[in-house]
C-alpha cells in the first residue's frame, strides 16, 4: 500500500542512515539500493527539500544524512514522498457528516491509522540496529572497493 | 492509502447491502454514492466478476447484491480492485532474504498487515449495523421517488 517511491526513499534513507560516516554519490547509492538511476535522483531532491538528507559539493562530494536517524521514522520518510491522506472530511461532503464520519469512512480512517502507527513506530535507525548489517536490503557487490577508491579521491 | 476506485468500490457494496431488497439501476447507484457514472459502471463490472453484485435484465433491473453481507470484508471488497501487495519476498531479489525479509521490508510488509486487519475487521453488514440508516454516506435525494418510480416501471 505504499507507492514505489516511497519504498525506494525508504531503501535510501536506510543506506544514508547505515552509511552515514562517508558521503554517498548518486550512482553508488542507486547500484547500492537497486533503485534505478533517475529513480534515485528524483527521490534524493525529494529528501534534500525535506532536509531528510543533503548533497555536499567537492572532492568528497555527494549525499549525506541530514537528520537524526533516532528521530525520524519510516512515517515521515513516507509522508515526505506520498503523504497518507487519513480521511478528516466526508468525501462526499455531506454537511450532516462534517463533524462525525460516516461508519464506512471512520473504518477506513481507521486502517489508515494503523498502518501509519506502524511506520511510525520504527525509527531509520531501528531498522538499522534490528538487523545485522549485512542483512539489510542493499547490494554490496563491490560497495568497499568503491567507497575506497572515492576516500582516497 | 486506498484508492479512489477501492473506496468507490466500498460505498457502491455498502448501499447494495442497505438496498439488497431492491435492485438499483447504474444511476441511482451513481447518484447516491455519488461516484462518477464512468467509474460507477466499471466498478460494477468488477464486482460482478468478483461475484460480489450481478447484473438484472428486465423490467425491475438492475444491480444487487451477489453476497452475504455479514460474510464479505472491508478488505475483500477492497481487494477485488486494488490487492493489498503485502511483501512476500525481497523486492531486490536477494537470495539470502528469500525465507527472511530485512529489517526494512518485514517492518513495511508489517505495516500493511496492520492495514488487512483493520479492513477485514469489518463486514458490509457490520457497517451498516454500526450506524443509523440515514448516516451512511449516501445521497438521498430523491432516492425513494426514483425507487417508487422504478418499482411501478
Amino acid at each position: 500500500m505504499l507507492s514505489k517511491t516511497a519504498e525506494y526513499a525508504l531503501r535510501i534513507m536506510i543506506l544514508l542512515t547505515e552509511r552515514k560516516k562517508s558521503s554517498q554519490t548518486a550512482k553508488q547509492i542507486a547500484r547500492a539500493t537497486q533503485v534505478p538511476p533517475g529513480y534515485t535522483v528524483k527521490v534524493l531532491q525529494q529528501l534534500g527539500r525535506a532536509r531528510l538528507s543533503k548533497g555536499q559539493r567537492g572532492r568528497n562530494g555527494g549525499f549525506v544524512l541530514a537528520c537524526d536517524p533516532e528521530k525520524v521514522h519510516l512515517l515521515d520518510v513516507v509522508n515526505v514522498i506520498d503523504p497518507l491522506a487519513r480521511i478528516v472530511e466526508c468525501p462526499l461532503g455531506r454537511a450532516d457528516h462534517q463533524h462525525s464520519l460516516c461508519p464506512l469512512h471512520k473504518q477506513i480512517d481507521n486502517a489508515i491509522a494503523e498502518l501509519e502507527k506502524s511506520l511510525s513506530s520504527m525509527s531509520l535507525q531501528e531498522v538499522i540496529d534490528s538487523g545485522e548489517s549485512s542483512s539489510l536490503c542493499q547490494d554490496h557487490t563491490n560497495s568497499s572497493a568503491e567507497l575506497s577508491i572515492h576516500a582516497t579521491g
